[in-house]
């Protein structure tokens, strides 16, 4: 592994919720040596993307424009931005736009709710896509053997008695989400939680993200979140997908 | 330079908005070989930081994960978030708390107005900082010497017929914004723009951060903005300085 690979792993480690890391730590993350691993932290401190105390490294604001990259440098953030709050401001809830990273989801923008209970996922968060409305979107656009070596992968856990681990229903609800247009996550990630999610195509049918809403059980059941967000959502997908520039479109797929 | 260090300069020239960049273009961008420019742009897709098309290299959502090792990883934008969404209730306006990182102000949290007409920048966005409000609070942390040494590198235009271009008439603002506690931005970065920020200090009293209000020049005064806003961010200042946790300050400064 080059030394460029290796130092954004050790950063990746950062992402995944670690708040400081030492040289063990971050040797052991990564499978790094440790004298690998320390050579990579300390580039990381000359350069600004991390302090260091003596002891820990510690993330700097500078990694924020890593990140920025890609908002700055990728048009479908932006232009998914307007019609994420257009949908919140008639729906109320949390809007979200996700893509596949790897076999995670990862939300890529958001409209949130002014609800005191808001989803807490964020921009740059990631999730396993089995359990989500939104993975099984974009699952949808596996080939069945895709699919097969995805479930090989994944570690496949119940969070709430209602999360469906059995791989063979899983697919199922994949193949139903692929039929009717939509995705729904009934309390499957979270006692409490309920998503609804639709694909978002390009002018030539491809699949290239997937448009949620995802709130408080408390508020709205699967029939009325059907009824009531599912036309909007899917009107926004349609205009997303309408006014995606083409040149990068081609870099997502 | 290390690999590291070369890849990660290639990443922020995307930050810099550009969209796509040839090999030429992250050579030339970062004063890179065109050889070592290539071996660290194909490594970065190897990655799955970037997509290669051929001739262009592109953005990719993964390197969203690296911007938000520092979100994820950093406690301050966290707890400020709150406080940010409490002030912007009260006025209706976009807060924003923002650090220096090098001699740029860089956005690290937004609470964001529902006018139509809001401020363009974002988390992650970056401005120079002498023309800023937010800016000026920031630069009243450095010594005489300092502030000499930042106006010698420091590239001074003037965005409006309003904004300050001579160094010695910035350095007596940020001396009077020191003094008042607060400092203001009257259309010096973009007409029809106005804002006022004040500083983040920890228990200690070492500046930590700056938190702002910008808002079209069309809804408010000087005057009104300083009766209005000013008490309000002062409030939701000192909260903030006084719940940030105490080993994250130290990386900050």
């Amino acid at each position: 592994m080059a030394g460029l690979a290796k130092g954004l792993a050790i950063i990746e480690l950062f992402a995944d919720g670690r708040e400081s890391l030492t040289v063990a730590d971050a040797a052991t993350g990564t499978g790094l040596s440790r004298a690998a691993a320390r050579r990579c932290l300390l580039t990381l401190a000359e350069c600004g993307y991390l302090a260091f105390d003596g002891k820990f490294f510690h993330p700097l604001p500078r990694l924020l424009r890593l990140g920025f990259a890609y908002l700055n440098g990728d048009p479908l953030p932006r232009v998914a931005q307007p019609i994420l709050e257009s949908i919140r401001d008639r729906t109320g809830e949390s809007i979200s736009l996700a893509v596949l990273d790897g076999d995670d989801v990862l939300f890529i923008a958001r409209a949130i709710a002014t609800h005191l209970m808001v989803t807490g996922v964020a921009v740059g968060g990631r999730r396993p896509a089995h359990a989500m409305a939104t993975g099984r979107v974009l699952l949808g656009g596996y080939s069945a053997k895709q699919l097969d070596a995805y479930f090989s992968r994944a570690h496949i856990a119940a969070n709430t008695p209602k999360t469906i681990v059995d791989p063979t229903r899983i697919k199922a609800a994949i193949t139903q989400s692929r039929l009717n247009g939509y995705a729904i996550n009934d309390e499957e990630l979270e006692l409490g939680f309920r998503a609804i999610a639709v694909p978002v195509t390009d002018i030539q049918g491809r699949l290239v993200a997937a448009l949620s809403v995802g709130f408080s059980s408390a508020r709205s059941d699967n029939q009325s979140m059907i009824e009531e967000y599912l036309p909007l959502l899917k009107d926004g997908a349609r205009t997303l997908g309408q006014v995606l520039p083409r040149d990068i479109l081609a870099t997502l797929l």
